[in-house]
């Protein structure tokens, strides 16, 4: 029996990553006949969307395969009909990441964008309208996988389940795939070799691993990777290492994002000097992303150039196109992948979204179950999801109370009158995103409430 | 890197299956390079052992490759170095099965291998035995696998982890095989288009079943078997249908032996009607085994014979021998096993023993998260999995108390003073084979307790 | 500060338990000062009404309190401004559970007030009714409590909260009472001696027992009763012993309706030897109920007269009154009702009505946390809750395959097709009052499905 | 039947709340009535005990009983017979506190007793010890109760079910009492009207309230406490208000300690100018200590004076004498006492220790069910539990790895490289009293890790 060749559908298809999601779908054209691609974007990024949107069609062109690329400011025109529907959009786009950023470490608080107060913020854009997205999907592809990428991307996915009711939904990270491609080497193993086993949160997870007799080799990595060996840290992570009694004594491998929580003082500190130095993550991606635009101009470009990898989200498109090859071809391959938890991680109820090893085929994820975890990751696992709860209900509903919960229990903001602050000044900076939250920004602008005058001004001046 | 030869160890090696296990592996060899296979037997059975070794040492002589098939009666001489050690054995042999079934008949009550008080009693004789190989394993082969297919599949191999404290297990079942097998078909596709997922326990799980877009046919495949359908029924489990008002309810397909809990009334009433005509299951098979051991002594036969298909277990050892493929060459094969939970089956606590879909690799079993179940099945298998817990604990500390409250809280079981002289009469009737309910034995032999005349009368004519 | 004087509206008022209720109140007048008593019954009950609301004035005029006793058959002329709502009505009066008992075991099953399938079928004809009176206290007296006693009480309160969204609601049971009157004094001791703790569900608890030094005296208890000593069984069943070795195992008390579960055999056997003889339960209480009313028509009786302690529910009413004068003076008494769990028993859901040791003061009912049980009665508890969700959604929505699928989980139904009769012959003879299964029903009536003629003629001829 | 007269022993008997305990036993004599009472202590508090235990026996001798006051420096001379074992003891004296506080201080992170690493190594130096006395009183007086209000009181009273296998033990604390005593009168209430709810852990509870109607009133008490009313802070916690918008929004009050949690900014820095000023919390507590025995030792002083309430504990021996008086007469007293969890706090363990409300009687707490938390609440609740697991863990085993998971999750303590170094100092610093990390203190010292010199400096001219 023959499937339907593919309509993919990318919301945010302007992003620098875009390239990647083509080689990507090219490399897999076999196991997954594209007929048509559709990327959307917003008015304010439609300069993007044409140079990536042109580049795109260039690397189509230059392959064996006749695919052809849309472009579209209005979803709407674009959805019908969609077998799968990428999200890769950046409310407020890097500008409000940067706010993200500069707003909180400008009181000493660490700003970052899935993670602490930065992290809260960008959900509290997204979740309404990634919710606004499936509304749209309800209507005009109802049969369609939501694919997204777009982060804070467990909280996105979770909140799509949760409160947009939609189940066809897997959210995607790069993390694992970093760690899965270098830490084999570490032990002489080929990754082929081994059984890794995650589970966790987007962006907090931890992972255990087998050799092909079954045997557990996680020490034997723990190891190398003290002795100097490459663990497959993302770009975007500084590299504080983890202190060593902890991971034998867990005798499991966090993530890279970890260090936000188990080296918290070095983290901070490595922030506020890029702060006051040479600008914060967003600010160093907005030049690679400048000068990855360049490139796209390039009309004589057709593949993706070497520069794309030194972003953070390297593999991430990667593994989306894995994973949609694996479901429209039923493949069952291994892929971590944010999905219900189902019993998965037993020390979170089943309903909750986390992040685990799963095997993605026709039906989606099948999430394997891990077991219950030691009493530390448990502690902070279910810190976090209950946090998550708090951002994902306080987006929801623009409940002010429940924003400054969220901010109280997050372990990257020292609560008090500067984190109460923090929020403060941030809901002043997003006011154009967060309609949910109007009320309470009347209220404070009535107050006389404004961002701290040095970075107003510096924002400003940087033209943000 | 080159794996080392595989040695296979299979107690009950005198077992008319042990052919069809052959083949598996004869099957299997190219992903599977077996060195040597030890058939262990005990000194009842040892002329079935040198009949059905004869046997298999012929299939591997008439194939390609070079594996010697040795013959033992003790089993520590052949556990030393095993890879795999699998478990077919069956304490009391077939007469002892007889007794499971004709002692409870005769009180109108069902006997039954692995259900009521029969499968109680299998547990009973068969737990202590299969601790003590644990506890030889532990020492003469400690990195071996147990494929345990020795029922009651599931409370021995939940023994094994709970009381043996060994975790290198896994319980094997034919009867998700042959849903698998014949389902397909009732809707025009073929297994490898569809995604199966089970979960429950063993001899009582439940299926979805997804087409290769991701959607839903478990419905289809119920209104296909109530026309006419073959949906993969067991040899041994009389075909009563269900109620196509409960599957349409439950939207899921119980396995053949539901019958016993959802058609309670006609399977006692087909149960009496062959122990009052032509003898229960365990009377005919072992005149099939008769028929089977005849058909293996002909020197001239080196392969697994059609009639061996009659057996209820048919499928039984290639559902072994592709898991021990799947776990030496961490293939990631689906099969439906049992396995320690860890949360696949979140409505029984994370360290019961579940029959699952689970991704089969050098690891173990990868059990998928089920996700929770509906009231009426929740209720079933809760019950179900403390009624086993009663069991295993009975069978551990020969405390009748608890084997009574197992028998109480059986399904099977009509409480009261019948059920309490079945048990007693049980207890006499296998005292060889419980010393650790000698005490109690001895107590019932005090008062005068015997086995009723007539049925003891027939089990000595019956030469039991 | 002063608390306004009682209002009290008792739904099926004509109850030939008023007298017991009105005693109950007299006897705490000081603490519950009473102003005013409506009795509601229907057109049916018109004349039982008149006689005991006459009586029960005759009572209250006995008595020095100044209160009056109100009858009407429109319960929304009762309800406004009422402080308390107590629900103690038969939907179908006593003819309708003679049916609910002759029925089945016309088919050699069970038939109980709240036990197998007349305890399914008096929770569907009544938990509609009672879901109609919570929207009548939504609308006239959002701020009373509903003080249920219709049985069967734990699926009925259980339905009030989950379907009703009401939660100021305390389901009631005699058989906790019973045992704490009677048990004390088997070990020489007196009940202000001794701390109970019940857990469990309605009908289906079990407790243990501790001494004024807190050393447990379960055991004593035990060893007592089975030296003759009398524990308090309810009138209402049948005394069979439970077998000792299962209480000394168990180390709990069950309750009296446990029989029906431990003893299966020998309860049903009782059942029908009265169903053949002197007639079922509900047989002898209509003549128990004739002479009691007959009792009440005497204008000079204005006291409750022994007779009524013969009745089943002796205590019911005066646990009543206890548990509303509890509420309104905040006396924290400890009292076994059925409320919302809490974690109480944390082997079921949190939002799961169970029937436990509770304190009850101002805010209900404060659930005391009795702690995970023992794996069989963790069996059995599961079981039966999940029995009773598939009875109240089936209740609810007239889904004719969960009130199979209840049939077929309940312990006392043997599934099958006599099962399914009994199901199909239940519909038909309860048409009138099972509105929700109209379509259901009119199907069996074209398919020519009828109740079983001799037990039809035999319920026309005894006037049902 | 009568009970036999009371023998107490109290651990750590020369503690200057020895008096405040001698005052709540006198009161309720008539409910207790004690014949003899042991107080304990070590050779290092010789002098305190000699002090105030003839404070104590004058303070009988002023009342109307004849009770007999024994000091002795051996518990193993005063354990046998006893009833209630009390145990406030303080393993280092205050000078091991003083270093709990000013190390961390010395590096910018908050010490304190119950919180942060000072909280931890309270623990570290205490649960040897009482599990030393448990075994002690295993063999001595094996049925007597143990009344624990030795800090931190929560993780000392798990020590004592999960590693002691001792569960006649309640933990004490007087947080409850004190927002009991001052809150109704914030809203014209006594506390007899009101209804509370507690639930959470020692030092980290929440509750709610109602009033004599069931009416929740816990918005109003919180409206009446930001109008400036007193609700009950101990003495030892500073007064930075809760942000109200939390409080509006979990609907619940938080204990004083939670101010750790939810201001931590500016507990901090308080927290830092007492470092930097008039000294921290210990050693403030040591001048009042001085000035308490100077009181004491008037030989004309035979009640407990008023200075005795400014110490941080007041209370808590009255919630000690009323909890025993509560078993012994068997009581039913409502109080709020950390106890095994059985599932009244549903999102945690039921295994765990809990500080919930409960009844007090003669079988000990019996724990009310309060039902599942919030999000933001059960976040911080597990977060906080499992911290105390690895806490308790570490003291058990000396792990430095399990050491270094409990800081890492710790709310308090920033994780990187100066917590490491904080927790290498305390080691160092409590060397005498941590024999179960003597390893890991060596591997320190042979490192040549030292207490930063001016900390150490100052640590020696004040003599600790």
């Amino acid at each position: 029996m023959e499937k339907k060749p593919v309509k993919i559908v990318t919301i945010g298809g302007g992003s620098s990553y875009t390239p990647e999601l083509m080689e990507g779908f090219i490399k897999r054209y076999d196991e997954l006949p594209i007929k048509e691609i559709w990327l959307v974007d917003i008015e304010d990024g439609k300069e993007k969307l044409e140079i990536v949107g042109a580049m795109a069609q260039r690397m189509w062109d230059a392959s064996p395969y006749d695919v052809k690329v849309h472009l579209t400011l209005d979803r709407r025109e674009a959805l019908p009909g969609a077998d799968f529907v990428t999200t890769q959009f950046r409310v407020g786009l890097l500008n409000a990441r940067v706010k993200d950023e500069r707003i909180p470490f400008s009181y000493g608080m660490l700003g970052q964008e899935t993670n602490g107060a930065g992290g809260i913020f960008k959900a509290f854009r997204t979740i309404p309208v990634i919710l606004s997205i499936v509304e749209d999907m309800k209507e005009l592809c109802p049969d369609a996988w939501l694919i997204n990428f777009t982060n804070p991307s467990g909280m996105v996915t979770e909140a799509v389940m949760k409160y947009g009711k939609w189940d066809k939904v897997i959210g995607l990270c790069n993390v694992p795939v970093g760690a899965m491609m270098k830490e084999p080497e570490t032990i002489g193993k080929t990754l082929d070799q081994l059984t890794y086993k995650f589970a966790g949160l987007n962006h907090f997870h931890w992972h255990k691993v087998f050799d092909e007799h079954g045997n557990e080799v996680t020490q034997q990595i723990i190891d190398a990777m003290y002795e100097g060996k490459d663990g497959g840290i993302p770009a975007n992570i500084h590299d504080i290492p983890f202190f060593k009694e902890q991971l034998d004594t867990m005798q499991m491998i966090p993530c890279g994002y970890h260090r936000y929580y188990y080296r918290q003082e070095e983290m901070l500190k490595h922030g506020l000097e890029e702060y006051n130095t040479i600008g914060t993550r967003a600010q160093q991606v907005k030049q690679t992303e400048e000068e990855l635009f360049e490139l796209y101009k390039n009309p004589d470009l057709d593949h993706k150039p070497e520069q794309l990898a030194k972003r953070g989200g390297a593999h991430y498109s990667d593994a989306a196109c894995e994973t949609i090859a694996s479901i429209y071809a039923n493949k069952n391959t291994h892929i971590v992948v944010t999905t219900r938890n189902n019993g998965a991680v037993p020390d979170l109820p089943v309903e909750a979204a986390v992040e685990v090893s799963s095997f993605i085929g026709a039906t989606g994820a099948r999430a394997i179950a891990f077991g219950p975890l030691q009493p530390a990751e448990r502690g902070w696992l279910q810190c976090m999801k209950n946090m998550e709860w708090c951002v994902e209900e306080a987006a929801v509903t623009g409940d002010y109370g429940k924003a400054l919960q969220a901010f109280i229990l997050n372990p990257q903001i020292p609560s008090g009158a500067t984190a109460k602050r923090v929020l403060d000044e941030l809901l002043l900076a997003h006011k154009k995103y967060l309609p949910q939250f109007a009320d309470k920004i009347a209220q404070l602008e009535a107050e006389g409430v404004t961002i701290k005058d040095d970075v107003a001004r510096e924002l400003t001046e940087k033209g943000l």
